[in-house]
């Protein structure tokens, strides 16, 4: 008999139940735990535990795996309220969204006859809380796991077992290069999309802009409805990584906004119709680069060795129209001065 | 019978003409052009226009109605085009996501005796061409109408006609206006979603990065894959607004950065709760502000007047909980120089 307790019952620890009581024997026992009682219930009723205990320790006492499902820093304050209650050899792992902080909380507060394994499901939703939960959520997801050298190898086949059960594919990753990774991939999006929802709202003409607003704005600022505690507590478990890359993000929009102001239309175009290419491609499923010659990749923008046989005819004639344009403007600007030195 | 001439025969032109004849008499008749002949055949075949022209001076001719279904740049091309060959009485419109620079060039371009309305449907995809095409691509949309006073009465009415039998919704706006509106709600989060796809592109760990991409970046950065000369257009025919816009954007991103740098965290996590319970509110279908006094808009993080009533029993404790933390590490900083100070 497999005992799990999982501690955080929100969208991510019952979609782990649900879909350990789908995969797993029969013999398997699964006790929740969460401050709240009412998803306790939910997460019963649903069939993702089998019981639940309102406090951490009591719920992982019998327990050989234990799931830290709460954010970041809660999971912190749950590893020091089950140290003194975790059986000896039993395995630790969690869900968290940052994992260096985790990684050496955990060294700190955990006994050493336990073995704690990182995990992050790269799976989620803004939606939240046991109703939401879905058996499915992690299909086809990687799933970030960080072994400590300290870890018993049969802990880190465990958890990597877990994460295959779930229908995720596991990728080995220190934590420092995860925490890097996610605030460019997630931490960094969430700020973006709350920063564009948060200034058009906060325009005057936000009850005409929220008539305006299309699909194209609420897509982008989907990210903005994510949990309000679960995104705080990726912030500040990952500041300077996070700060890193919003100050690669504010020089990339000023190069945007000096192109556009400068009407350096062939630069601007050439970064449209290339980021655009390479978008389809990504969105096509290819991952990494096609090459890495070619791309969006080498600096400011009008450096590009953008290649013409990835130009497609429509492509090329507006590159030609749009110098041509360039040049008459040139010419415009020329004989006006030239007019203006005659009077 | 009414003949209408559609100048731009891409998705937007396409899904006119497959609406025009689902909602519109026997009797009409609609005329294509484009620049290219494959998008002519495909409308043609899929019911969208009954013949069409290679010349554009040719497709109007006999045209009551005129709608320019192309980029503003390129809409621009075409009035020249047809200039001297409308009827007298032709109404013309557009579809260009950019009015101010269109209205004029209309006022210069085309003859007296023709009504220019501008317009500017919001609803879109960043599918193109014919192919992706659907009569009701604008059922619900609002569709905005800019009337210059030289345009005749019967003109306006004709083209709020139009819009309604599209399914979409008329509002009527200064070009001005309307600019300054789609800079915020469309132009900017293109250029948002463009930077952020090519900021992680253009990072070295863009291979793993690509890997862990979840929906939420996908989402925040679909609009990367808009069509690069459409895009290109909606910046340099609104320069102005966009640069005002992206420097907004800038701003804000900053305020971002600084309350996650200087561990302004109860300031963040206002922040957060509040705008993700706005953006609820938002996605729900709410049209404006439920309160003008209550929201963040008043300025910089963390100068709010957000209403307690507001939070939930989770946000009322984890603010407790922030506020706490903050107390403790201000605790243990002085704790740790009176220690440094007794050595």
């Amino acid at each position: 008999m497999t005992r799990v307790a999982i501690l955080g019952i929100g969208l991510i620890g019952t979609s782990i139940g649900l879909r350990l009581k789908r995969e797993g024997d029969d013999e398997m026992r699964i006790v929740g735990h969460d401050r709240y009682r009412k998803p306790l219930k939910q997460a019963k009723d649903a069939g993702a535990i089998d019981s639940y205990e309102g406090s951490a320790a009591k719920a992982v006492r019998d327990a050989e795996i234990v799931i830290l499902a709460a954010p970041p820093q809660a999971n912190h304050r749950l590893m020091e309220e089950i140290a003194g209650a975790l059986q000896r050899d039993a395995i630790v792992t969690d869900v968290g969204s940052t994992k260096a902080m985790t990684m050496k909380h955990a060294a700190e507060v955990l006994p050493s006859t336990v073995s704690f394994v990182g995990g992050h499901p790269m799976a989620g939703s803004t939606e939240t809380g046991p109703l939401a939960a879905d058996a499915d959520l992690f299909e086809g997801a990687r799933w970030v796991v960080v072994a400590p050298t300290s870890a018993a190898p049969r802990a880190v086949r465990a958890v990597i077992g877990l994460v295959e059960m779930m229908g995720a594919e596991p990728m080995l990753m220190d934590a420092e290069e995860h925490d890097a990774y996610v605030a460019a991939i997630s931490h960094l999006p969430m700020i973006v999309a709350t920063s564009l929802y948060r200034l058009a709202r906060g325009s005057e003409a936000w009850p005409e802009l929220s008539l305006l607003a299309s699909n194209g704005f609420k897509d982008t600022t989907r990210l903005t409805g994510t949990e309000a505690s679960i995104a705080f507590d990726m912030y500040v478990t990952n500041r300077g990584q996070v700060v890193h890359w919003l100050d690669r993000m504010i020089e990339v929009l000023r190069e945007h906004r000096d192109a556009i102001a400068d009407e350096n239309d062939e630069g601007l175009f050439k970064l449209l119709a290339e980021t655009q290419h390479y978008y389809e491609v990504f969105r096509a499923g290819k991952i990494g680069r096609e090459s890495q010659a070619v791309g969006p990749d080498d600096g400011a923008i009008g450096g590009y060795g953008f290649s013409s046989f990835l130009m497609g005819e429509a492509i090329r004639e507006r590159m030609a129209e749009i110098t041509k344009n360039a040049e008459d403007r040139l010419r415009e600007t020329e004989e006006a001065e030239r007019t203006t030195r005659r009077i």
